[in-house]
């Protein structure tokens, strides 16, 4: 990772743990396991990189990280729902999650069940604590809970899972241009959704113009099914000791591009999302250098 | 039912039904599956409860049920997803609802869990457009979004849940003093939190003064636990078929406030609970009407 990224992604990374930790509840008295549940997965080593990239975009239109916080928080929370339901036995059926055992492993599928649905609930109304703080106009306002709704429902995140799961256990021959729509359908809603939702996101609390949120939107799908095809890549090439998850997808016998197209396309494939991503952002000039080299990040990941 | 409250229930009722229909997505391409899904478990048979107090409440402050349309059917979708999650075999296991196969029996766990998941993302969404159609204000619409989000998370509807799941599973001798507390805790989260903030989101919506919230929240938690309470006492009383739904709480051994002080101590709870929450109303005299119909109603439903 380039060393400028490294210290700016540090210290974005150390912050957001802090404030997670923060928000989340702590003693719940008769119901003291969903606190834990809740904190032993959102607070299990993870990338941080949703909360991250809104944090780089409002930082990039003047706002700075303290002022998105609970933002930057709930995406976190958003996406550790997601990974929580993911792993569920009637889903993937992972044992191991950010190095450990997934959460229905430690507190039984019924607890993880209940701290997906907790952690999902609980983003928005951190969300809506953060526009709040912000003055966001009505409009601004439901642009911004829209956009998040939208991108994890079922036009979104679950509507890329289903994808995701049909596909894996149709058995029926299928074109390879089909497949590849599909594969496309999926990635861009499981993954490439919520990550231009993060961006888009740190744009709106920053009243950024418009015009300039479109460019963000774009950049966001991009490197988002970058990020996505990088994972599936990852999933074939490295143990999952490496990775700190189980190596689902091929156990699962999922399609994946680099299981259709193999390694070099599939890498090809995700620099060409990338360079085409960066020149989504020469609207914003030198403002834009952490989106540059997170963009450059996403692809070094593969390597 | 009161015939007055009848003829309003039922108008009301067709409205939430067919807006219902409106919101809910037709078509979904490749993930067609989960449109079908959602549909079955929405458009099924329901009192829609939650969307009818909502709007009596923004009536009684002179907002017609039109302009609270997405509001309340946000409520409905959020209700059907808890059903759909507390169905699932590793909460309540149950084969039934609403007259009808549960959503897992029907679609497979799977598609069942996601379902759940996009419905309750898809109800916040649907709470940011009628929150932007109003105009509210920053303030207004976070209490609106937060009152919701709060009322279903971990320290509302989520944290019932997991009460209400260790409540069966345990099996260490507990006083009656410490059930009862636990019991109460159960009911006030898992049912009496929504319904609360569905009368205290139609306040906002309306905008109605701050005072007058503040007893609607209290109505809202008293009529809403009386409703459990019966609930708890149907569960007992009637059979699967006259209920539509299994009588799961017998079945899973769960602890109820019948099962603990009898059919007659529980339907005087109810009963003392409808009286209290009654007097909450007065302040608004005529203009109350429907809700104080309301109330009885939910004591009604008891016989």
């Amino acid at each position: 990772m380039d060393i400028q990224l490294k210290q700016y992604y540090q210290k974005k990374r150390i912050f957001v743990n802090k404030s997670l930790i923060k928000v989340l509840p702590d003693k719940l008295g008769y119901s003291q396991v969903l606190a834990e549940s809740m904190k032993y997965s959102v607070l299990a080593d993870g990338k941080r990189l949703r909360a991250l990239l809104l944090i780089a975009v409002s930082e990039m239109f003047g706002l700075p990280m303290r002022k998105v916080k609970y933002a930057a928080c709930a995406l976190e929370l958003i996406h550790t729902y997601s990974l929580i339901h993911d792993d569920l036995p009637c889903m993937d059926n992972d044992d191991f999650r950010r190095g450990k055992l997934t959460n229905h492993k430690r507190f039984g599928e019924a607890v993880a069940l209940l701290a997906g649905d907790a952690l999902l609930a609980y983003a928005f109304e951190l969300l809506a604590k953060n526009a709040d703080m912000l003055g966001l106009n009505s409009n601004d306002f439901s642009t911004l809970i829209a956009t998040i709704a939208r991108s994890i429902g079922y036009d979104g995140m679950v509507g890329g899972q289903v994808v995701d799961m049909l596909l894996s256990m149709k058995h029926e021959a299928v074109s390879r241009g089909e497949i590849n729509k599909k594969l496309n359908f999926m990635h861009i809603n499981k993954t490439a959704a919520l990550i231009s939702a993060s961006i888009t996101a740190g744009g709106v609390l920053a009243k950024a113009p418009k015009k300039n949120i479109k460019y963000l939107m774009e950049f966001g799908l991009k490197i988002g099914l970058a990020f996505q095809v990088v994972d599936d890549i990852l999933d074939e090439t490295k143990t999952a000791k490496e990775l700190g998850k189980s190596n689902s997808d091929s156990k699962n016998k999922k399609i994946t591009f680099p299981g259709i197209y193999g390694l070099e396309k599939s890498f090809k494939r995700a620099e060409n999302l990338i360079h085409s991503a960066k020149n989504d952002l020469k609207v914003f000039g030198k403002r834009a250098l952490y989106l540059n080299l997170l963009a450059d990040y996403v692809l070094e990941r593969s390597k």
